[in-house]
Order: C-alpha cells, then structure tokens, then sequence
C-alpha cells in the first residue's frame, strides 16, 4: 500500500491519515500540494444488538481505510446525528435539524477558510442525509473560488448494495446487514432466527415512542447475522467505492 | 364524483375542496367529522421553457383533484421552497433551509393546534424533500395525542414514475415529463430535437452561476414534450396515487 | 389596456404579468429593460363568513390587476402571514414573526441577486405590517447598489380608506369592507343586522382562546356587505393607488 | 401625591418607584397585592441637536413620574432599539429586529415567570413600535394564566399629540416637539430657523448612508424649539396619558 | 456652534462623558481624534437586601469615572444580562445567552460600522462573563481595520481584589463587597450578623427554585456591610483600575 | 481495579465503559441502577507540534479511565469545539457559539429524556468553558425532576494544576503540560530550548490572523516536553479528579 503524505522531506517515512495523528504544521504541508478532505459522519443511536456507535465507527473506519493510500486527510467522525425516531431507545441522541445544518456550516465554513476545496463527507446514517439539502445551499452561496462537497452515504453507495444484495436482499436498520466485526460487541448473543421485516413507512408516522412500542429489539427485521467472509466482501466494496469517491468524484 | 363536504345541513349543495373556498364555520364543521388535511408545497423556480411556478401549480392541482372526492379541505400551496441551485436563473427564489424548517414548523403546530390529526404534504419539488428529516424530528416530539404526517413529493410516486416510464425514461427537470397543459406557456414555442441529458450528480457540486452556464436552457435534457393524451396518462395515474395517500396512506 | 411585457420580438402578442404565467427566459427579457417586482403577501386566517384566503386573494388581486397595464411581474402571493390572534378559528395559520422576517429576508435576497432594484410588497393583512421594520433594517444594510422597497398595505391606503369612508366609517375586520365578489363564498348567507363593533383595542390583549370567545362570529362589527357597486368603487380605488405605487412611488 | 409603594410596615415612609430602587424583598411584598409592572424602552440614536439617549430617556421619565403615585414599580430602560436608519450618524446603535424580539421575549417571560401579570411597555422611539407585533404573538401563546402587555407609545400617544398640535403641527424627529429641558444639551446653541420638514417617506426607501446624506443635521425639519412652558404642557399630558394606561388600561 | 465635547485643551470648559450627554455631532468630533468607547454592561438581579440594579449601576458608575478624565464616551449600561440562577426572586431578569450574544454583536458591529477600534466593556456581572466567548469569536472574523475589544469584569479585577481582600477574604454575592453608598437602599435595615458562606459549588447544580430555597436572603453569605471609607477605598482601586484598561489596555 | 457496569446476570464478565462499546439494551439496564453519564469535550485545534486532537483525545481517555472503575458510561467525545483564535493553524476547526450552545442543548435534552440525571461533562478545552454559562442556564429552567450537570475542565483541575507546578509553573497552550504520550506525534522532533511564553493577554485582542503571525509555532512558550513519569503523575492526578467528580461530586 503506497501511503501519499510523506512529510518533512525524504527521510520522513511517518505517513498521516487522521487529522488527530497530525500537527498543524503537517496539515499545512499537505495543503500546499492538495486540497481534499475527508469529514466522516455518524449517529450515537440505537442498533439493536449492535454497538450504538454502529454508524460513527463505520464512517470512519471505512473513510480511514479507504483515504489511507490516497494520503488524504480524514477529520475525527461527528459521533452525533439526526435520529429523533430512536429517542425512546437509551443511549440514542440527536441533534435538531436546525443545529445539525448549523455544525456543518461551520465545519464547512473552516475547512474552506483553510484552504480544502474538495470536501468529501462520508456519511454513515441515512437519518443524517436531508443535510445534502443544506450542503447545496451552501455551495450555491457566492465565493471568490469554486469549493465542491460530495455527500457520500457510504452504506446505501451502489457497489456496497450490489455486494449486499448477493448474500440477502433484506437489508434494515441494525440487521446482518451493518454487523461487523467492528461493531459488533462481544458477549452479545444474537437470536438465531430471523425477524419479520418492518418495512420504515410503519414507522415513518409514529413518534419516538410508539416506534420504540413497535420494534422490541430496536432492529427492524431480517437476519441478525452473516459469516465474516461474506462482510468483508461488503467492506471492501465499501472502502473500494469511498476511495474512488474521493480520488476520482471530482469535478475537473 | 362524489364530493364530501357538504355544509349546512341537507339542504346545502356547495362543495369546499380549498380552503380558501371556505370560511373558518365550515373548517370547524369538517373537524367535527374527519381530522385530515392537505398542504401542497411547490417552488418558484426556473424549468426551463416551462412556468416558473411548476412545482406549484402541479402540486396544487394535483392535491385538489385528489382530495375533491373525499372532501378533505387543501390549504393553498406554499409557492417558494428550496432551490438555492436555480439562483442565476431569473425568477426563480430560495429559502434558506432555516427558514424552511420554521415555516414547515409553524403550519404543522398550527393544524395541530386546530384539532387536524392526519396532515398530508403533497410536494412538487424534488428540492424540498430535505424537510422530510425535520418532519420526522416534528412528528417525534412528544404530544397529548398521535399526529400522523405524510410527506409524499407526488412527481416522484411510483406510480407515475411507471407511468412515465412506459413513454420515456428520460425524465428530467423541465423536459417533457413536467409539461403538462396546466403549466406550460402559451406561445412560447419549444425546440423539436431533444438534448443530451446532464446527470444530476454533474451539477451536484457546481454553484449557481456555474450550473447556469451548464444548462443554458435550465433544462436537464431528453425530450421537450410529448402529446397531451400522453401526459393525462401521467396526470392521472399522479391524482390516483396523492388519492390513495389521502385515503388510504394513514396508520390505523 | 396596454400592456407591457413583450416578449420575443414584434410578432409577440402574449403578455405577462403574473411570474407563474413566465418562464426564467422571459423574466431575463424583462430584466434588460425594467427592474420592478410586485409582491403580494397575505395570510390565511378566519375573516367571519368570508373566505379564509380574503387577504392573500385580495392582495395577489389588486397587485395583478394594477401592475398589468404596466407590465411589472407579480409574484405568487406569500398566502401565510402572522395572524396569532385568530389561532382558535379553524383554518387560520399563523408564521412567528421570527419565521417571517427571514422569508422576507430570502425573498429579497433572492431579487436584489437577480437584479430586480425595485420591489413592491403589496400586502393584505394588518398583522404583517409589523415586518415593515425588518424591511427597513433590510434596506439599510450596506450594498453596492441601491435597492427600493415599498411596503404598501393595499386597504389601508388612504384612497381606498377615503373611497370606504364615503359609504360606512365602521370599517372592521371581516366585516362589509373586505367583501368583494371574489372573497365571498357563495351559498353562504349573511345576517342581515350589523353588529356592534368591537375595538381593536379591545381584543389587543387577549390570548388566542379569549379572541374567539369574545368574537362569536370572528367579524369585528359593522355591516356584512354592501352592494357591489359601492364595493367595485373601492376596489378601483385600490387597483388605481397600488398602480400609482408601482409607477411612480420610487425615488429618483 | 400619593405614593402606594409602602414597604416594611405602618411606619416605613421611604416610596419606591424604580426597581434598581428596590431589593427583591420589596418587589415580593409588592407581588402581594398587585401585578403591574411597567418597562420603559427607548433607543440610542441620533437626535439631531439633542441627546442620543432621547427615547430612552424621555420614556424613563415619563413612566417613572406617571406609576410614582401608583405604587407601580418601574424598570430601567431598555437603552437600545431598532434604529437601523440612523446607522451612518455617530453614536446610533441598533438591534436587529431578530434580537430586539428575542430580548423582549426573555423579559416579557421573566415578568411573567414571577407573577407579574399586567406589563405596561411604555416606549419612547417610533422605530421600535414594529415588536408590538411580536408582543402579540407572544400574548397569544397558551398559558395558565392571562396576562396582559399594553404596548404604548408615550410620544405617540392622542393626548399627547393633542397637546402638541395646539401648538405646532410640524412634529417630526429631533425637532422642537422632541426637545425637553431633561434631553437637551447644555452649551449646544440651536439654529434660529425652522428647516423644511422632510417626510418620512422620502428616507424610508433609503439606506443609511443615503439617509445621512438626505438630513445633514439629523434632524427631520421644523423648529428646533420652543418655550419651557409649551414643552412642560405637552410632558404634563404624557405624564397622565402614560399614568392613565398603567392606571386603568387593563381589562377588567 | 459652541461644540461641548472639547477635550484636553486649554480652552475646553464642559467635558462630555455620558454618550446620553452627547449628540451625533459630538461623537462625530470626538471620532476625528479618538477611536476609543465604553460600554458598561449590568444586570437587573437579586442582590439580598441591596438594589436590584447593583450590577448595572456600579459597572455604569466605575466606567464614567474611570472614563471622565480621559474624555472617553461612555454607553449607558446594558441593563439586563444573564441570571437565571435568580429567576425565583422577584425582580431578576435574564436573558438567555442565546439572546445576550445577538445584543452584544449587534452593539459591536454598530461600534465598528461608525469607527470606533477600540471598545472596553466594563461588566460588573460575574453571570455576564461567558459572553467573552463570543467576543472572542467576533475579534477573529476576518475584517478589513483591525478592532480590539477588551471584556473587563471590575469587581474581579485584581486591584480590587486586593484592595477588598485586605478588610475581608469572605466576599459572596450580595454580601459587604458589594455594599456601596451608591447600590444600598435607604431604610432597608442590614441583619448585624454575618451568614455562613455558601460555596459558588453548591448552588451550581441546582435549579432555580432550589437556590432560592438554599438561599434564604439571597446573599450568599458573610457581612453584610464594612464602613464606608473600606468600600471607598475599594471603590478606588476599581475606578483606577479601569481607567489603566481604558487608557493602557490596548496593543500598539 | 473493580468493574461496574456487569450486564446480563451474574454469568456477565463483560465490562462497558464507552457507550460505543455498548448497545442500548444494556444501557436500560444500566439506567435501572444509575442515572449517571460522562460526556468528553474536546476541539479540533492546533497544538503546536503535538497533535490537532490534542483537547479531545486527553478528554475523553481521561474521562474513560476515571470513569472505568465506576461503572458509568462514557460518551463519545464531542470532537469540535471554540476555538476560533486557531483559525488560521490549518486543521484547527471551530464551531460559533451560537452552535455549540445548540448542540449541548440537544445532548442535555436527549439524555434527560432518557432518565440521565447526573451528567459529568468532561472538558479539554479552555477555550470550550464559556458554555458553562449555557449549562446554567439549562439547569435552571423548570422541570419535572431535578438534574444534575457537572462542567469540569479537567486540565485546569486544581489537583492537575498542583502536580503540574511541581514541575514547571510554566503551563501554556501547547506546551510539555500537554505533552502526553497519547497526543504526542511520532517522528516529531521538538526543540530543545523553551520559548518565551506569550502571556494570554497579548492574543486576546487580535485576529485569527494577528494570532498566527504572533505565535509561529502555535505553542504559547515555555518548555516542549518533560520525562514520562513527571507527565505520568500529572495524568494520574487527572484521572483521580475526574474520578472524584463523577464519584462524589454530585449533591445529596
């Protein structure tokens, strides 16, 4: 794996991907032969069974992965997001959309201060999406030099689906299809059968409380779990699709 | 057609579908024996040969002639939403999605505030769906009794997006599948050969100026228009679909 | 009646006035030539027996029929206002100030970025006139051109107060002064006998709940209507003072 | 003259009339037997000739010399306003109408917390009347218990106009109808002729520096002054025009 | 004219400190050789049995003062900041921070439009202090002449901690240290016994209600009053000092 | 060292202390015993040579090693922060406060709403204090139930303070005081000699830029690093205090 962000001179041979394994010196090397970024972004909720962090540790693993050999940096995940429909399950939290618009653009507004003129945030939660809506706001806003964001939902990108799809098309929120080996927490058994599917309209109308009321275990149906040799194929597809994100989505 | 709303005892004939159609004795007398109500949200944006009031227009004809046999009243369509993208192009406007979220913030405490328990938000606007994220925070605060919400962007449904497909696949802003009768314009005449479609993501990350000089016509591409009988094909397959939502959309 | 707006060369014959009746094309067109703008704002709240829409139909009315000989585009009505009190009559919507300053900030933002310098608010409802003050903070922000905004609430003006005055000094809300033909309903019968009026005063310090019971009917007081004759003189007062609002209500 | 404020039994004599006049003890004891409050808002601007504090200190003094018999306990003045057109005269200060609301709200809620249940706002600068739309609003919220806010203009007020006119009909701001001995200047000598009276109209589309510009004094126009004895004649009906509203304003 | 803000020269009589004993034309002189402003920020709060104006009369008077000599224009206090910690007794007000920031930002932004680069708030409210956040964040952005501000809180400032440290260590809220000639109210009787001091710790994690009920008198423990010529040698030490910040404070 | 936080009956051995190492049944489980949490705060922000993560990385270990013995969860840190004096240091992000304050309210609110009713908020970063102000402000609006938050920045703990002045009273930003051996970059070379340390002072009246042209290194002076165990005693005091302040810092 050849590793891009050599720093001080031949001799370095330390090589950066997070931000938070670099000084600001460094991020200012970098700078002067790049101008890419990778903003990571989850959700602290509910996963049934799984690690509540299910949606920042995969976002960030999958962007550190997958920024790694391109030496682009990767910013520490956002560990919270949209997800008022998990309220009544404990340890759930979220933010208003209006604060969560609010975060961005500051953090957006930073980077571009700084001179990072592609921005990839690689999203982990299909509650935190609508925010596309206000990334567009803000990058139809005049400035003195072209600044491109790509909102890239890693879970729900074509090539991870492909992949999924080959091993089951039942794929719902805290199911098989985001039980990975990182996680995943030890001592928790899982149940061997699977559940019925509750398709995400049902759910769409009910409040936090009457959603908690429909779905005992937090998971919204399907198969608990798969072997590991079947995620890794979806893993990698996933790093495989978020590198070609960010070294090739964009615009000339 | 069977209409629903009669007011004033037996004897009385008239009809209300929209609000504006009626005074507030007549809304009370409907809340006495049904709780729903349609919000349609559109757009004054630029759709190339098109009206600049598209989005509108069809989203409000499309909810009235839904909701005119089941009697459910329409409010009148909110006429500016988000499309910060269309900003070069004259005549078109853009809340913030600030300024979105609180006016989707005040409509839904006020119905909710009157006793409407089943609102239904019938958008024309591909732009506006982001506000479906702060819905879902809406409808999840805690509150005395259930209020149901649907957000159902009518443009978009799969049954007029079969309906489309059977004529053309190619269906993008402003091209044929928006020009129906009610919102095209009177002499202006419309180029015969088609163009080459521009992919959504292209202008993803352009700002405004520079989504401009990429759509010098505003519109995305494929055919101009189709023939009338064709587009009633599409219409009505779209007031169906907004009719079962209306009917047929809610929880029990 | 001349009108203004052609478009595309002397063959042209349509001729536009409301911005829903053109394309981005047209308003460009426009643009090179004049830089006004009309738009009405309303508000969809309980007016007694008379539409819940009289102020935004009122407003978007007389600002089409006033602006068509001079060829001004008429936005769609901003048809939700701030109308707090009459929260307890079913159907009326309210916008909190806060919501509204900032989607009269967007509109404006919105034309003084496409070039339109002059814009005229005709508005409907007394309550919003409040948001006259955020217009003049508005206008005082620094900008590289000048840009004008009349705030003209069409029944209030003096012409259409002196042309009211002249039939019944008892000019109150919901009461014969704002029924015209096209915001009354049909089928809906009147009661023949005025009633008192009650002071603006009166009900300037009671709670939405306490309005309602001290206004069974909604309407303030006075008499329910008057014949058309004397409501169509007033109307033509009002289409005649708007016009001269947007003709030569600028500065030099 | 009567003073109600009584603290500390039979025997205490000292009377109370300013807040920052008394400890929290006394406002408790007050709390007891009565539920007025009055909250003098003024401005910070530019009043030609005379004191940038003007509104704010007219509107102290007048709302102190009127609740003083009364017993009504009267808090300091809110120093700034909305004066976004006096922006470009040194020493004008202004809030956003988006703040100015929210500084209100926090204080109409704080009153309202501790049991005050009748607030007199009696203000002293035309610019800051649009928040009475706001006060609406927020009297229109749903409580336990009523409270009412009366929203008076002290300078604006009918018997004070009255008085003025008796007078000199020109009043118009920073003139002669503004200049009291408590805001006037000592050692600034004042021009002996009346300047033309410039309209409201004329600077209301302008922005701050054309503002400026348009009224090199500052002043609107008119004479700059009168005699003692007419100003203590016009203060005398603000004084007992204010003191009747904190008086017998309320509803029963 | 007689211009009345002549400072230090050998024929300047009358010297202008209050910005409320100014006009526009003062200040506007006063810019052509000075760049330097105060604003005095308070708070309407609870203090035992002192005024319940203490903060804001005492950081007004200290500023003007300090201020006087060096002919600096001095702001009428802010009367209002932020304490909801005392929002159980009558009398205190509190803005929320969220409002507090907006008010101090649009004072700053006025300050800076009209050419004032250095600007010392002198605050006299311990609750206040956190503002000095957002001041940060306001010094930072990105502007074209350089402005300082300086967030001075007088009664922490070391002088006088060291001129009130020598008569008594125990200094709490309300209690001696706070006891000047010009916030003690006459005929309000002082308890002869010190209290116990409450630690600031244990009122930190309580709500309202509880601290009131923690707090019987409000103060927070210690003596209730030192003779006057401690207070005024403490009272000198704050005015000195505060006059360094004023006249030494700034970078070159 | 004793575990707490033992799930799923007496055969349980696993031991949780980040909520990410958790999922929400076993943080029901939890709630049932305790209603305790720990929330890390950090920034994202230049350090000098040592790393952008410096604040949140120390934080939040800091937080899960004091936590670990106690059995109470930790959240993850909140990796952004205020610090917009490091603006111009790439890499170094900051959020307004305006925003962080909304995004502590969220995160307050959430964990309320799920029985959390002593919450320990973990700071590392000075800069982050001023929304204590905020938390205040929380904790004093009116509830159902008491709660507790305690805002504790570790790095200026006195007992951090203490062990660190045994070494060297020369504690600035950047500096050997926050040379731990888990922020500190490998392959790094720091400077031998110490710098002078830049008082607070001297950068608290300038820009973001003025900042970084004051400090070329970022690092505020003093010494660049101390032996692992002088950096290992302060750490252990940390942990110690910070385990003291979820253990016992709560009220009765």
């Amino acid at each position: 794996m050849i590793r891009a962000l050599q720093l001080f001179g031949p001799k370095a041979v330390r090589l950066i991907v997070r931000v938070f394994d670099a000084n600001w010196m460094q991020i200012e090397e970098y700078l002067r032969r790049d101008d890419r970024v990778v903003l990571p972004t989850g959700s602290t909720e509910q996963h049934g069974y799984l690690s509540l962090g299910t949606d920042a540790i995969l976002a960030e693993r999958v962007a550190v992965e997958a920024a790694e050999p391109l030496g682009v940096p990767v910013l520490p995940a956002l560990p919270f997001g949209m997800a008022p429909h998990w309220a009544a399950f404990p340890g759930s939290l979220s933010l208003r959309m209006s604060t969560y618009i609010e975060v961005l653009r500051d953090l957006l507004d930073g980077l571009e201060s700084q001179g990072l003129r592609r921005i990839a945030i690689i999203n982990g939660h299909g509650g935190n999406m609508p925010v596309a809506g206000f990334i567009r706001e803000w990058l139809c806003q005049p400035r003195p030099q072209p600044v491109q964001v790509i909102y890239h939902t890693w879970c729900y990108g074509p090539q991870v689906t492909a992949a999924s799809d080959q091993f089951d098309r039942e794929q719902a929120h805290a199911n098989w299809g985001e039980n990975f080996p990182w996680n995943r927490l030890p001592g928790v058994d899982l149940p061997a059968e699977p559940r019925p599917v509750v398709p995400m309209e049902v759910i769409a109308q009910l409040d936090a409380g009457r959603i908690r009321a429909a779905l005992p275990e937090g998971m919204m149906g399907g198969a608990y779990a798969r072997p590991d040799e079947d995620m890794q194929v979806i893993w990698d597809a996933g790093v495989a699709e978020v590198r070609k994100v960010i070294e090739t989505g964009w615009l000339a």
